[in-house]
């Protein structure tokens, strides 16, 4: 069975989360708050030298980390969340690294800040730019969106679930959906699938 | 034939460049200059929305962006520089994000700063934090390195092309990679390839 060290109220780790339970796979949580340093521990270095959530122990105890890494090998195995076809593999993989380089860390360290430090924090200054590049990224999801139900082909996949992930929180980081209405329905799309669960389950 | 809109001084773009000579495939190079703004244009932005480069335009007249999801298209089509075993292949992405999250963000960004501003800039006062973040991956890369000769497996894959791209310039940002003799002799092994080509070069 497969162990997933993971942080609940992270984006990153709801990525793996959502897929197992949309697959119906069954798993062993364990919880690594990281707001406690509990990645930075010799042990969970161990695991992921890289010293972040999610990183998933496979059953011979080797570890996989990086969030599109493991739902690209969870997905990989046959399911319909990653194409057979290079190419459309390849637009999810796009997909998935503008989410890494140009969507998180605006969108979900805005939220992060905003979760975790008060009004007078230094780290509030960053607020403007993570906005702006917030915006930018949800610009070209809902140019991208206007006409398609879903970022690749006609299937659902995991560049959706990689985007949803701090996309559906971004009210969180102070961003509004309300002049998105093509990502607002794919939202909502991808949260009606059978096996969906909230950022919060597990 | 394949045509790559490139700007030579960024890595992102040597990636898909590197890959394409080793590969021995022709391709048409489009120069597009990141410093006059060039990806901005309503041109360029209909052919990749995020307005970055490199873009690859397919036979077929669509666009692949991102360099990592790039390389994946290039290498999925049965060369030796992606695994097929799935397992292999999700190590491949695990560096590949690692790159784009961990280790491009400092090391190029560095080198961007200093390669473009001059020492009164006040992008200079982001060089700090640049030279820990880039340092810190530096060190996931030498522990990873010691005991093997590429990242994953024993085959040099499409992750050495993604990582070599802005490593083997780190000193441009400021990086000493003395105390990194792992990071080197893999630098070098990856270098020694037939096909290989500078930077500079395409």
């Amino acid at each position: 069975m497969y162990r997933l060290y993971d942080y609940l109220p992270s984006g990153n780790s709801y990525k793996p989360r959502l897929l197992l339970s949309l697959l119906g796979i069954e798993y062993e949580r364990i919880d690594v708050n990281i707001m406690k340093g509990e990645t930075r521990t010799p042990e969970f270095l161990a695991k992921n030298p890289n010293g972040r959530i999610p990183a998933l122990e496979l059953e011979d105890g080797e570890f996989l980390w990086e969030s599109n890494a493991i739902l690209y090998f969870l997905a990989s195995t046959g399911t319909p969340y990653l194409p057979a076809e290079p190419r459309l593999a390849a637009n999810v993989m796009q997909w998935m690294f503008f989410e890494q380089y140009s969507h998180e860390p605006f969108i979900a360290v805005a939220r992060f800040i905003l979760m975790h430090t008060d009004e007078n924090h230094p780290r509030r200054a960053e607020l403007k730019d993570k906005m702006k590049g917030g915006y930018a990224a949800l610009d070209v999801m809902e140019k991208h969106l206007h006409n398609r139900d879903y970022f690749v082909g006609d299937h659902v996949s995991i560049a959706d679930i990689a985007l949803y992930a701090y996309t559906h929180v971004a009210d969180q980081g102070g961003f509004d959906l309300a002049p998105y209405p093509a990502v607002r329905s794919w939202l909502a799309r991808v949260s009606d699938r059978p096996g969906h669960i909230l950022i919060t389950d597990h």
